[in-house]
């Protein structure tokens, strides 16, 4: 088993519940699903990671792999499947690893657990996490793949520009004022009105 | 001055550089931002952020706050500013944080940096982190706002169903199939074809 940077399982295990908040068992199986994808590819390549889910599986991919959020190797398309496509930055050649419903069968504890099959307060944190550890690569299904030229491209790496609206700087990439402005993204705040 | 989990400067330095890849100015940037954050809000609350960047700034937040993209307490809305919103994910009360474009000109190594105002190459790693840890809070704006109540609601946890389409599991509230399958998520890869 490889753990990245962190040599040992316990130590793998300790990390994951300072980052993510509790050793929770999606973390786990992302533990078995960056070990398979390192498997299946070519040593030596550049990978990059698209992950399928906002879920714990993300987080393990950020402490296992050198891709996160904030350095663009890990990009999320939430599909909302447990799920990963592990690439060639380069070739975009790579494989898409899921969570296999049907070998799921096999791991019923494992299974009680993702499909919440019963209520979290009757199931047993330990023997999920055993059950994982016992599975390993036999919860995947997984087959090769090629990521789309768009995703491939690096992005520009022009300087910023000021936002005619807000004054804030932003990529000039993005328009003519930022997204923020210009409405590209959703509204999420507003002022605070004193009274 | 607060590290988070890493008690010392040179600690959170270290751990940026293994989590992040490099010991980036962003990420330096961050630090700064969030302890001005933990000062500006109260003590004891629940904190989610928004964080409206990709790139370095996301992973400071990872490592200093309890807050990930995996666990669903960091949501990253791009629009491409240097900015975050800290708030209280129960009232929805915080602080937008945002790199001042005015204040930057009193900083000029980091405003060569931040603007890319001269090439890479000619500049000094060392003198920008520098003068970023002078400036500290001094390089941000700040503002009281109110994070919008649709995204304050939690998540429904219903158990996951099967899509019908791709036979995966996804969440039900996404709708009849997965959002991969309906093409509510942009398609990013294909099967690879072998000849």
């Amino acid at each position: 088993m490889r753990y990245g940077r962190f040599g040992t399982y316990e130590n793998f295990l300790k990390e994951l519940e300072l980052f993510h908040g509790k050793p929770a068992p999606g973390g786990l199986v992302g533990l078995h699903m960056v070990h398979l994808a390192k498997e299946l590819l070519p040593e030596g390549i550049l990978m990059d990671v698209i992950c399928e889910t906002r879920k714990c599986l993300a987080d393990s991919i950020q402490l296992l792999t050198p891709c996160t959020v904030g350095n663009h190797w890990l990009r999320i398309v939430d599909t909302g499947r447990f799920a990963a496509v592990f690439y060639d930055k380069i070739t975009g050649e790579g494989v898409r690893i899921s969570l296999s419903m049907e070998k799921l069968r096999n791991w019923p504890r494992v299974e009680e657990w993702f499909l919440k099959l019963t209520p979290k307060k009757e199931q047993n944190l330990e023997a999920i996490l055993d059950e994982i550890n016992r599975a390993g690569s036999d919860l995947f299904d997984y087959r090769e793949v090629v990521v789309d030229e768009a995703l491939l491209k690096t992005r520009p790496k022009d300087p910023p520009v000021l936002c005619p609206v807000c004054g804030e700087a932003y990529p000039p990439s993005h328009g003519n004022t930022c997204r923020g402005c210009s409405g590209k993204t959703e509204k999420f705040f507003h002022e605070k009105i004193v009274m």
